[in-house]
């Protein structure tokens, strides 16, 4: 048992943590420990004092130690090893954290962007043996191949010039009948503003609508770094619960919400699909209440049933939709590629905050996506993923039936890349045994925790079966399953 | 003589002249202009109405009506046509125009960019025979060739994930080598962010650093997407006139201004370089006060005479410069990446602003640069580029001694790309009519007006001297001499 160190224990009463303006308890004990690991009061490999003992040191209750720790756990900034107990990770924190500057010299944007949690930055950390990290796509190594190609046909004909900042007019041509082949989206090119992903979309659209302190609404759970790009641009964000049928909308604020970012598709995480009807309620709702609805539809060409619903942006007759669509998913992460279909009113607030932010993305790569998507290359090799990932799925799914059979729930499936499972009869203390249990024999699991704002009452688990075949799938679930048993043989918590 | 028609002057009546807040009248005459035409009160190639006819109908001064005018011909939404009139560009707006949307679904940040004035986007308009816009670097088709053959090498090699927020590692690594070799600066990888360019530096650190409201110094004259960005964010944009030496730092305001934005190496667009006792006085006014300084060095690579002055970054011994480099103007503009020296407080609040605003600039073209930069080719090139346009200047100052004499003046010109002349002894009437010659004969000149807060007395234009060769420029400046004299045929404004 290892007692927490004097100075350890003066970094964390430092660190103020009676503001409950910054979240639970436990959330800003794992930033202040985070903080107090970047700042070097435990070393890289340090192990850390037992929750027991950090509990009793700091005269809270445990479980909110462990949660703390679990946070920073899924977060791969400690370790836990079984019998050595919990460390520091080996590589230390994924970046350097400096002390904070005055604070007369940081914007509130800058202070509010601070004082978010950590997120996984999955970019320079080790490859766990069996990765079940969702959020990367199915990539084949013939993608390579063809994009190689396509630049250098574009390069050879590329204007050195700066861009259009609204987007390459091939690619903006290309993506209309792209959205109308896949989405039945009708639109013209001038409505569509090329941006670097989704992540800029939301940002360039959060400007154009939000002043701070304005009120958002986000889905829980939700993808952190929407809920993030929210919070700092100051927005005040309501989250809003979601069931097997999507957002609830009966729980929308009476107040208006000047933005409702929702992903209907594929619910992230949850896996969950908006129903029709909700949808007419939803865009009933902002169109009463003169909400912008963002319809974040970043993996709706994978969908093994049928075709997926039309989009919100079809269905709206009242201009209320902006649809942010990305390459991400469908080519792949690195080539920072998507785009917005803006609704008439905001195109032109929308163009100009593009052109303030970055004077527009770069040409060379716009030419070989539209030469790509003109192609059919992308058409043929979303044919061969949907086809690759359903059996994927269904190999898993049966993994998953044999080996943790009804100790699990399995929530919404129709299409996406990864399933979220739930676990019946076990604890958030077995739970992050089974996570570190996990971690030691070579899986890479991810907990749904951070995504949601409350924490769910069962915990639950993201599984992505696009970076394992399905025989390394089948492993990876069989060693799932004697991880849960292990796991299970933990008495539960008082 | 065309007299205004009805329509068109109860648009400009509806358009509210009468606010001082946002800019001179003739500005305000401009706008409305725009606004007229984007709504159809004007078609494409439709005639104005004469000066004289439209300043009798509003009961303006005629000079304003002509000033108005200018800024819309510098535009090229109107184009002036010696003897029939002035007229509707034929291509029309740059950008359609759409209603704006009802008030309440704007934030501030996208009223005010909307208050923003025209900005000339060369992307898409056609390109005059002799073109001597500025800002293109010289590109020599050697580049493509090289920089096809990276992009290949890198796209093999590729790892499809989502990249590292911060910057591609090898690519940091290769600009810290750089920046030492080029501008004598000493850094670590870790202090660069790699973004999209400088505009999307000044960006993220407006957002850092800026709340709305808050003082941002800019020279005058000016690069005018800066002056936006900053607008846009909602700074109160100070400008702070500039002489031979570049900023005049007496001139600073009193009050604190959190961000200084500087052009030191050639002050853009008047191409003087900012003294060293300046310099080192801006460094202790920023120290004094905690302001930032964003040191803007766009095209110190391509300098005549010597070494460039150190930077700002180097000299500062208080970690408030941030350093922004492009390689828009070294390899090409297309490319969109750029870099910032972070001072060691601002990091952790830039990397997650970067992070937050687009989650990293895509890695197979950062792992390109890497791989061009390193090899040595671009120093080459740029060695290559600065003999080249060493040459092109020795011309064209010799062209503009023989063509245009003593009736001009010759601003700073140690480097750069373009050279800044200004006008004795015309008038802005004449000087309207001389762009309004050039442009009839194949020239593309470019005002100086757009980029000054106040209307220089003496007017002037930029000469750029990338995009024609030396044998091009002793034709261009001929015609240029010849259109001089025919303006100063025009007898002068009252």
């Amino acid at each position: 048992v290892t007692v927490p160190s004097r100075s350890l224990l003066i970094a964390l009463a430092k660190a103020n943590l009676q503001s409950e303006a910054d979240g639970a308890l436990f959330e800003r004990l794992a930033r202040a420990l985070k903080q107090a690991i970047a700042d070097g009061h435990l070393g890289r490999d340090a192990r850390l004092p037992a929750t027991r003992d950090l509990a009793k040191a700091m005269a809270i209750s445990r479980n909110t130690v462990v949660a703390a720790y679990e946070l920073l756990s899924a977060d791969s900034i400690i370790v836990s090893r079984g019998g050595s107990g919990t460390r520091v990770a080996a590589q230390g924190l994924p970046t350097p954290v400096h002390k904070a500057p005055a604070p007369e010299s940081a914007s509130r944007y800058a202070m509010r962007a601070r004082s978010l949690g950590p997120i996984t930055l999955v970019a320079g950390l080790p490859v766990p043996r069996y990765d079940l990290h969702h959020g990367e796509p199915l990539v084949h190594r013939r993608i390579f191949n063809a994009w190689r190609r396509k630049l250098a046909a574009a390069t050879l004909r590329a204007r050195s010039g700066y861009p259009c900042p609204w987007g390459f007019m091939p690619l903006r041509e290309a993506i209309c009948g792209y959205v109308k082949r896949k989405r039945g989206i009708e639109c013209e090119p001038d409505d569509i503003l090329i941006v670097s992903g989704t992540q800029q979309a939301l940002t360039l659209v959060s400007r154009v609508v939000l002043n701070e302190g304005d009120a958002a609404v986000i889905e829980d759970p939700h993808y952190q770094m929407a809920a993030h790009a929210l919070v700092a641009h100051g927005a005040r964000v309501i989250s809003v619960r979601t069931d097997q049928d999507g957002i609830v909308t009966a729980d929308l604020p009476r107040e208006a919400a000047r933005l409702i970012y929702v992903t209907p598709t594929h619910q992230f995480p949850s896996g969950v699909t908006l129903s029709q009807e909700r949808r007419l309620e939803l865009l009933r709702i902002a169109a009463r209440t003169q909400s912008w609805v963002f319809e974040d539809d970043y993996d709706s060409e994978i969908h093994f049933d049928g075709k997926p619903l039309p989009t919100l942006y079809s269905l709206d007759t009242s201009h209320r939709v902006i649809y942010a669509g990305t390459f991400s998913k469908t080519v792949f992460p690195t080539l920072r590629l998507g785009y917005i279909i803006c609704p008439p009113q905001l195109r032109q607030d929308l163009y100009k905050a593009k052109l303030l932010d970055d004077l527009g993305c770069p040409s060379i790569e716009q030419a070989a996506l539209a030469g790509y998507l003109q192609s059919g290359q992308v058409d043929k090799h979303l044919q061969f993923a949907v086809r690759e990932l359903r059996q994927r799925r269904l190999d898993l799914l049966r993994a998953l039936a044999d080996h943790l059979g009804d100790q699990i729930e399995i929530g919404g499936q129709r299409g996406g890349m990864h399933v979220a499972i739930w676990f019946k009869g076990l604890d958030y203390c077995q739970f992050e045994q089974l996570l570190h249990l996990g971690a030691v024999r070579g899986l890479g699991l991810h907990p749904m925790t951070p995504y949601y704002t409350v924490r769910p009452i069962r915990p639950g688990m993201l599984l992505a079966f696009t970076s394992l075949t399905s025989l390394q799938l089948k492993v990876a679930v069989e060693i799932l399953g004697q991880c849960l048993s292990e796991a299970l043989q933990r008495p539960a918590a008082a």
